[in-house]
């Protein structure tokens, strides 16, 4: 008969991991970095995406990418952008996609953050 | 003013998607794959790992290593192997600890299938 570990004494390391993301037509659309781009576009009356992407640590580059992508993978641009603002480079706003999208990812996300906490409830009676 | 797209006629398409697995101080010990694997290894009589891997469509040698790693993230073996049977080159079970990890793991894939469906029901209304 072979040691058996202390199953009571290990119970407490044990955790888990959820991840959650949007699809569109199968492809994922929105993950929590990628949303987190879209709150802060969102958030930003200059309409900077150069901070908006800071706020991310991505690079400008990086984050017109992904828009574009959630573009491509949903037929739909989700910003509308312009000339001119403060910084002189231009704006970028979410359009009536981009803020429905979010808004969709972001009640999911309540509901997905109840959840975690109902399992951790749970996890502690295993 | 540029065109919108029709959301109502694009709703349908978007759906979500969950990553779950259970984590040991941190380290990730039990995802689909790997639960997978230690199910086959419970369920099949002879012991037989060869089976069970081919089951996941795995290899003897990844499926081991699978084995190892779980044995190394939680600081304990997750199994017991023996010589002989009927194919000879020795059996494989699950012990204490490999048979509650797969316990605790099954039980929360449960919660997250109920929760999976009641948040489908209610992606239906966004």
């Amino acid at each position: 008969m072979k040691n058996q570990p202390n199953i009571e004494g290990l119970k407490s390391k044990i955790k888990f991991g959820i991840k959650f993301w949007l699809e569109f037509e199968g492809k994922s659309i929105l993950g929590s970095g990628w949303a987190e781009l879209l709150k802060n576009i969102e958030k930003n009356e200059e309409g900077s995406l150069t901070q908006a992407a800071k706020e991310c640590s991505y690079s400008y580059k990086y984050a017109w990418n992904i828009l574009k992508r959630i573009e491509r993978r949903t037929g739909n641009p989700i910003v509308i952008t312009g000339k001119g603002g403060s910084g002189g480079g231009g704006w970028v706003k979410l359009n009536e996609w981009g803020k429905f999208l979010l808004n969709v990812y972001q009640q999911y996300l309540e509901e997905i953050k109840k959840i975690e906490k109902s399992l951790s409830e749970k996890m502690i009676n295993i």
